[in-house]
């Protein structure tokens, strides 16, 4: 008997006949021997709805303390979602006589930190989860939520039911974490830019890991970070098909030894550059100090070589926090000297990933002639062991990913792979 | 400087407009140099709205354990309505200035027994409450809703909201509790059905009881007979208007000595008769025993005179209850011997109530002419100290509410009264 931890989606879970239909996939999870805990999203929309209710009222306030203040009411809001849809498929499987009982995150004990609307978690005791188990219940679990110390909601984040889900599954030491979703698995490309895109059978944690943070909307990024501390075998798959999904695992003798795995684009970035940074020690330290406070999460950072004792500071960002970095840094220059804080929107973060990169010579290389053919300007790049990314103009996004896509000849089944 | 707690209903927090209203209410009472709890429900349409979702799944099964964990699950689903409002009402607050936080049943500590839908405080700690009154914050409570011994959310039933109000207020030991309904107050009779009919200043405790139980939805049944006990003062008010309300309050010299008070009428009442019931020592145990097994409350009880060792047996409750009480008692007919149960739904309750028939003669007297004289039969009549009830055939039940306000000239004020 195998355990196995299946989250189901906003799309998977967004109306009445949906629900019935991943009632459904529980069962026969069920009848083939299995125990399951299933983790659920809001409703689609629900999320949305709720949001609009409180920006109608307010939007989000400047004030360090206020947006705190605000942040705690918004995560009282949102966990309403999920705790819905918990409810709601508890009482379908009970109409097709499964034992089902829904859980709080708080109830399933996920104690977190205290930063709202985007907590991370300290501890899960489960102990409800097991009881229930035991008892042949299959428990819903509302994704997304936990509680704090002093006993309040917060939220994990944008795509933090992955992390409920695969956290409880490293908890539960699950044999599988299923990621129901409405795409069938991870693909070397985004299907929607590259039509001869190819789904992709495994891919390793590593892989995994640099694809969802570099864009790549399928899993959330820190969901993979932890299945790979805690070896969580993670499938991703489509809640409307039966097609076998993508199995997200450690490395293995199996998987694809290719170069590059997939092409990955990320539109949702900014740039800000410091206009004449005093060189001098102490000042970048100041500036990411600022950033970090306000619990802002930068990419890359570019320092120009410095002109009469002055330099320029670039750094991405994502956009949704380019203006309020910009602020906090305003309110520095007097101690900073910075002279301006410009603000670009209009780029894109374009990366290959894969595990083979290690033991290859000439990706990076390959990747900026194929870049450079085509005419598209390279603004930053960064790299690591397994991931080469380039920013580029917004506009050429599209047309990076495809040329690389082609150039690394990923539509292709790799020779001896799976 | 004083305590109040504010409880607004679902209309009065029904869209955002009337949430930044009931804001401006909060504040204005804030600056009158008072400190505020506010209690809410859900947003109106909410609950109706989230238990037609439910319905679209499965109606409440009919077995004891399956209704057990599929109440459980309502409660899961009914209790996100009245967190969504307090975060808003929270959220609109602090949009103001006024510092506010909200909180839900389990937060503020009302722990309740086991019963879903319909649960019983147990007790209230309020220690979160204190802590945030004590920094001048505006606490926002989720009402109708606590959690059990187990930690699983349940609701208060009906009109719970009003309940968590008074008992907040109770163990507070708050100067007042004002319920804002859309309706501005207790009046002698529903004015849709007597167009003269007139609200009052001030009603006791016990009238109010009355009332209460006997169909006049201002106030929780519940939620009086607690603020009886812990003598909270409650106010019954409009949140539309700045009309006076009514206060409901122990008994005074000041208050309206009136015989009758109000007439009240009850559509929502059905009878059960059980034919040919042995007329020996425990049956009406038996049966009346497995009635109270099911939670179900009854008001009436009838026993005719037996012949032949048979009699019959006939009592009324509520509408809702009336199905599952039959199949209750259907299942109990081997046991018992009786019979057949017989169902009668069109019957309305039609009732009369005074603090002041406790020192007269001839109420009852004058009720039963006055019906009389307009035909209308009496199915079955009981009393307490301070009311009269009658059931009558449901057709008549307005024609009776209006015979009766014009015989007891409640239309007028009395005399010497406030």
């Amino acid at each position: 008997m195998a355990l196995i931890v299946q989250k189901f989606g906003g799309t998977s879970v967004g109306d009445i006949n949906r629900i019935l239909a991943v009632a459904q996939r529980v069962i026969q999870e069920k009848n083939q021997g299995n125990q399951v805990v299933v983790v659920v999203s809001a409703m689609s929309g629900e999320t949305n709805r709720l949001i609009k209710l409180a920006h109608q009222i307010a939007h989000p306030p400047d004030g360090h303390a206020e947006r705190m203040a605000y942040s705690r009411e918004m995560d009282m809001l949102l966990s309403t979602g999920e705790r819905t849809t918990t409810a709601l498929l508890a009482i379908a499987l009970q109409a097709q006589n499964t034992a089902s009982c829904s859980f709080t995150g708080r109830q399933v004990g996920i104690i977190t930190d205290e930063t709202h609307m985007n907590a991370r978690i300290n501890k899960i005791t489960a102990e409800r989860l097991k009881e229930a188990l035991d008892k042949g219940i299959v428990p819903v679990v509302a994704g997304f939520q936990g509680i704090n110390r002093a006993s309040d909601v917060t939220t994990l984040g944008r795509g933090g039911s992955d992390l409920t889900a695969v956290a409880l599954a490293a908890v539960l030491a699950a044999d599988r974490c299923d990621i129901y979703t409405d795409v069938d698995g991870v693909y070397t490309a985004d299907p929607n830019i590259v039509p001869t895109a190819r789904k992709l059978t495994k891919i390793s944690y590593e892989e995994m890991l640099e694809m969802a943070s570099l864009g790549s909307k399928v899993l959330q990024h820190r969901s993979v970070q932890f299945a790979m501390k805690y070896q969580v075998p993670v499938c991703v798959r489509s809640s409307f098909t039966n097609n076998g999904g993508t199995l997200v695992t450690k490395e293995d003798a199996e998987m694809e030894h290719e170069v590059v795995s997939g092409v990955t684009c990320d539109k949702n970035q900014a740039k800000l550059t410091l206009v004449g940074v005093p060189d001098r020690p102490g000042i970048a330290a100041k500036i990411f100090s600022a950033i970090a406070e306000e619990k802002i999460v930068i990419d890359m950072i570019i320092q120009n070589i410095g002109q009469n004792g002055l330099t320029d500071l670039s750094f991405t960002l994502p956009t949704e926090n380019a203006e309020h970095a910009q602020r906090a840094l305003l309110n520095l220059t007097s101690e900073t000297g910075v002279e301006e804080i410009k603000l670009t929107k209009n780029i894109a973060k374009v990366s290959i990933v894969g595990g083979g990169m290690r033991s290859h010579y000439g990706t990076a290389a390959k990747m900026f002639t194929t870049l450079a053919s085509e005419g598209i300007n390279i603004i930053m790049i960064s790299t690591s062991e397994i991931k080469i990314s380039c920013v580029v103009d917004a506009k050429y996004a599209e047309l990076a990913v495809q040329v690389l896509h082609e150039a690394f000849d990923l539509g292709n089944l790799p020779t001896g792979g799976s």
